[in-house]
């Protein structure tokens, strides 16, 4: 047994299902161990952003990282704003990164010689080098455990090639993981008592908090108490939709949130850090707490937010249920196409169970408003900002729940970061329609162009932020890849077109021209 | 006049004509000044790694700095592997890295926030952050003046957006740039000396070495003395071709370089590392220079090698010109499509002094016996091997040399990591045709897992090497970035094809499936 195959046996008795890889000659005998082990699930992405981003789609989902099987320094870096997001998502994720043999380190001018510990550690919680390939297996188990590490952590082991190649001891055992600590006693009633004072209340909630039993909970507190419940603009994973107690999401600009604290007096943070705005502009503020708002926290990110939010409940008494979001099928609309009807005709046929990987940005505003009265869902959201998310958490979120339909909504700029994901899709035959909201822009930043006082730019300047000239044809892009595809140019184009996706199983790529 | 504005002044009046950017929020500011800048240009890329690898390929043809705009940490990190490569070709490259407004910082919990300079810190040779507007002009100087320090560096300068939208002082003075240091005295007699000591003798080269004067001079030493002359396998850039002086290039694997290199008695360094192979391999030495083969260094890469060149003909009196390769075109080739055939249609077909940006791998082996002879050509290679290269590159060479036609040759797994390369070359209307040689495999890493005794894989292994199930279709890829394409199957079709990519103007790919 070689270093890799006692790796790779170690990291599937630690619970490791799934490799997602963009493999090269340094981390060819990682490839080989995966032949031997039939509970590690090997599959293929054709640019390290869709590793990394599936690797946290597929966490999200499951609480479980998976492995991304990275190559030396620039392949790490590839996926580096994956990770970003999937560290602000609070996702457990094993890197495992090949690296020049040992004997192989002092030649620094080998061309992929890089400084491959300073290229991991900025988004590393845990990072370490094998030394060789009697320790690989022990430090197969550490990466696992810290990657589950509550909430989830970003865990990255380097492995020099001769650390596979070399021979082995053998499997290493799994460590013991740690759930989520309880929060501190009289954390609760201490709450309990604020959100029983009179004074106005919002619960904010991130995390495992957001998912149904949290969310379920909040509502029966927010019943009782009169508490709003909500969540932020970037949230890793919310359950919402029609039968749910409803929750509010924090608007993305500003002014916007502002408006929407206005007046509270409380805010309990459950697994979420205080609010702040997502850019900081001339003459308004980041923090956007309202002045003489107290904080107040239940639970921090590593605590648990859920076991705090029942045991509220019940010192409140709160029995009640929250009155559930209605359930709203809309008419399906006619005429222009544009994200307000996008969102009518998705909130008339998502299934029951969806989950949706939402980066629309701009689209989302028209979509929002009717989609949240859809039957449940969970939605993933961009935690990290890092543009390009929606197509790799879509991936990695079909991989790992093969039973519920998976939509991603993207805006065409950000889709084109990370496009390959379509073929790891069409590949692994992965239930996901894809819908690319094509407003030819980065349409956010025409906005931001106008909000931020500058203007709305000379022609050089809508260039940089237009997609214009050429304009892209998701069709033929999707199409190249293996997936099938169509373009909806009105509202009942889209309407057959997400009609006919949503009774089908397999990758389909919309191309809403809004 | 803000800081922006008074930074995008510096960055003109210091000799930057080109803006190559992937802008987001925080860099609207720099946008905006753009527009009042008439002497530099924008190009936006609609990925990082557009971005910097053409700003790579730019500086390659150049020898100057284009400005990579990109976004916070994550939009860096997506370029760090363009980065790794143009650190390695020794290119200058200026990144201007919007940040958040330094009143911002301190909310490490924004979506957005990162440790900012340490995902920049490992490929930059020199990084600052800029303190206010007042300082942003002179940092602009300075960015500049550290990228264009021999070879080539680069430098990367953080501008959090107060700095850039806050009022500035105005425009900065440019500051003097050294040329590359001359070689110490007595360095050109010594070497001379070892030529003409009868040993076998071959010169390694890089850098502007391996550019037209370079290669001359060392085509005259080799005529006078009998010595070798060759190149590394991913130099940065290589003039050869019909009429130039006939230039090794040493080969990939291990084995074949130690053959190449057998029974050499000194090896004189040109600008050049000592050689050592790509990766290490069981059994094998990663240090190549035979035993007893003595090195000696003419010109350390930031030393005058062109210069020490000429100087050391002259001092051997090596005034004949080495015999020049003659001009081969051989007959278009019929049949089945192969390497080796699309090799006989580039040296019939290239016209004069094309630019190749050659990552074709496998491929590569059976182009380049044929194409060394075609008319004369530069060609770029995948300095740092992190794969993605060509198609960057070529962008960057075509937006550099208008006048010229580019020529991108790549395996279909290294041209899937940066595609969205073609949209910029259909929005700029760049003469660069595109060959995608279509193996639908890393095929690379098929020939590496039989030499590292790893034998043929099994099945799940050779899955993660393989681009099949579904095939890339290179045709729609490119038609739904804007840019003309068309599949060759037979050595017909690619000759008819490329002959009319050669005599038309503008982006066109060829997907050749060999």
């Amino acid at each position: 047994m070689n270093g890799a195959q006692s790796l790779v046996r170690t990291l599937a008795d630690s619970g490791i299902a799934l490799c997602l890889g963009n493999p090269g000659t340094s981390e060819i005998h990682f490839v080989e161990a995966l032949d031997g082990e039939p509970r590690m699930r090997g599959v293929l992405g054709l640019f390290e952003g869709v590793v990394t981003g599936a690797a946290d789609g597929y966490a999200r989902m499951t609480g479980k990282p998976a492995v991304a099987l990275l190559h030396l320094g620039p392949g790490f870096a590839n996926g580096i704003a994956g990770l970003h997001n999937a560290r602000r998502a609070g996702s457990p994720v094993v890197n495992i990164v090949g690296d020049h043999a040992t004997s192989h380190a002092r030649y620094t001018d080998a061309p992929l010689s890089s400084d491959i510990m300073g290229i991991c550690r900025p988004v590393s919680h845990w990072l370490h080098a094998t030394a060789d390939s009697r320790s690989v297996a022990g430090d197969g188990a550490r990466v696992v455990q810290a990657a589950r590490r509550a909430p989830g952590q970003i865990a990255t082991l380097l492995v020099p090639a001769d650390a596979a190649w070399d021979e082995a001891r053998g499997p290493a055992a799994p460590l013991p993981v740690a759930g989520p600590a309880p929060v501190e006693s009289g954390v609760v009633d201490q709450v309990a008592k604020a959100l029983l004072s009179g004074k106005r209340t919002a619960l904010l909630m991130r995390g495992a908090a957001c998912q149904r039993a949290g969310v379920e909970a909040a509502g029966r507190i927010a019943a009782r108490t009169g508490a709003r419940v909500m969540h932020d603009f970037f949230s890793p994973r919310v359950t919402r939709g029609a039968g749910m107690p409803g929750i509010e999401r924090i608007p993305y600009f500003a002014e916007q949130i502002v408006e929407s604290l206005a007046g509270l007096e409380q805010l309990i943070l459950v697994g979420a850090p205080p609010p702040v705005t997502f850019f900081a502009y001339p003459g308004k503020p980041s923090w956007v707490t309202p002045q003489g708002c107290e904080l107040i926290t239940l639970a921090r990110p590593d605590q648990d937010g859920v076991g705090a939010l029942v045991a509220l409940a019940q010192a409140l008494g709160a029995k009640q249920d929250a009155p559930p979001v209605a359930l709203l099928r809309p008419d399906l609309p006619s005429g222009r196409l544009t994200s307000f009807a996008m969102g009518q005709v998705m909130t008339r046929l998502l299934p029951e169970g969806a989950i949706l990987a939402d980066e629309a940005l701009t689209a989302t505003a028209g979509i929002d408003p009717s989609i949240i009265a859809a039957p449940w869902h969970d939605v993933l959201y961009l935690t990290g900002g890092a543009i390009g998310g929606a197509l790799p958490f879509a991936t990695g979120a079909a991989l790992a729940c093969p039973d519920r339909k998976v939509l991603a909504v993207s805006g065409d700029g950000g889709a084109m970061y990370t496009l390959q994901s379509l073929w790891t899709q069409a590949r692994e035959n992965l239930d996901v329609t894809t819908v690319i909201c094509a407003n030819r822009a980065y349409a956010v930043l025409h906005v931001e162009l106008a909000r931020l006082g500058a203007g709305t730019g000379g022609e050089k300047a809508r260039a940089m932020f237009d997609l214009q000239n050429p304009q892209l044809d998701w069709v033929k892009l999707a199409g190249g890849m293996g997936v099938e595809a169509s373009r909806a140019e009105t509202a009942e184009d889209f309407a057959a077109q997400f009609a006919s996706a949503m009774s089908a199983r397999g990758p389909r790529l919309i191309e809403a021209v809004i």
